[in-house]
């Protein structure tokens, strides 16, 4: 992967064979990102949608093994428990330029993905919530604003 | 719906049972926001799309009744006669990851929406074009640029 | 096209019978925008598709001739060979708020679009690699971070 910091915010190309979530996840931890939100496009194989379901409070997955065009990945990344926390949506292509998405569990890029971040100057703080099954977010006061 | 700002950006946390639309719009007037674009992604109910028809330069609406993934809001927003005005487009996801979409009419948040508005630093001022029958954007030059 | 830049931010207004790209890689070079994303909503006629074979390494094209909304249009700028390049993936939604999309060729508008962009501070560099076949992106250092 290949990346370049400018300031508040940083570009992101992810190359074949690389697992996204795992790879953004390590670069955000390296880099001590505690709070913003990217966009993404490229190509992946390999994904894991994931479907939300509210009565069981817990999450449905599905695999995907075809080559697909990322129309638009978007997602904020924040911390759980100190470490990094990302919660993202996926909209796919196909050949034939159908789409379908969800949330994003993880895809192997080929060909790429280029990826822009920025971050919030302040910390995106994730909580479970039992109740309602999910990991919520609280943004938090920035030391600065 | 939690807020924080952090600058030029604020990061928005819609909740359960809470229209994003008048919610937003409310928020945008308490903070007085001129201009800025935001992305959001999460889930809703009761959604109501749009679309607008260039042969009669008017909106069709359809409401939606089911739990939807938000796979991407956008929008832009800015003053219309003064007061808040949001442009936003949607696309929805289904349990089966079926995707939808069009102009975003409003929708009611289960079980949580997470909103990422950047501000642009002038005003972004509409005004009603009655040949088109569209809200059109004027983007104005920024006191500080 | 109506235009106004704002710091690191421009928010662009295509208007009726402009060809999007076209359009924005002129506005790009005149502006000398070296590295950017943008986001954009609206609506398109005559759009062309594209899908990356990985297989041929190529890309195939689709045009299409229908008023549709245009949900998503996100990209990335840079400079290929000291030129404006944009890459580009687009989510268009129908009457029947039916979604489709794919990489982004070109587009001509009616009614309009909205466009936000934001430079990164450096140049996004774009190669051509032979054996990809593919235009890829290689960020460069800013001069300021």
């Amino acid at each position: 992967m290949r990346s370049q910091n400018y300031g508040q915010q940083a570009v992101l190309v992810f190359e074949t064979g690389e697992p996204v979530m795992e790879t953004l996840k390590r670069w955000l931890a390296q880099h001590q990102i505690n709070g913003g939100s990217f966009t993404a496009i490229g190509g992946l194989r390999q994904v894991t949608l994931k479907y939300f379901n509210t009565t069981t409070r817990s999450y449905e997955e599905r695999e995907i093994n075809e080559q697909l065009e990322v129309l638009h990945l978007t997602g904020n990344v924040g911390l759980l428990n100190g470490q990094p926390f990302v919660h993202a949506h996926i909209t796919l292509g196909t050949r034939e330029y159908q789409t379908y998405g969800g949330p994003f569990g993880d895809g192997v890029v080929p060909p790429v993905l280029e990826l822009v971040l920025r971050r919030v100057g302040g910390t995106l703080t994730r909580r479970e919530n039992a109740e309602s099954g999910l990991t919520e977010l609280y943004p938090e006061a920035s030391r600065f604003a």
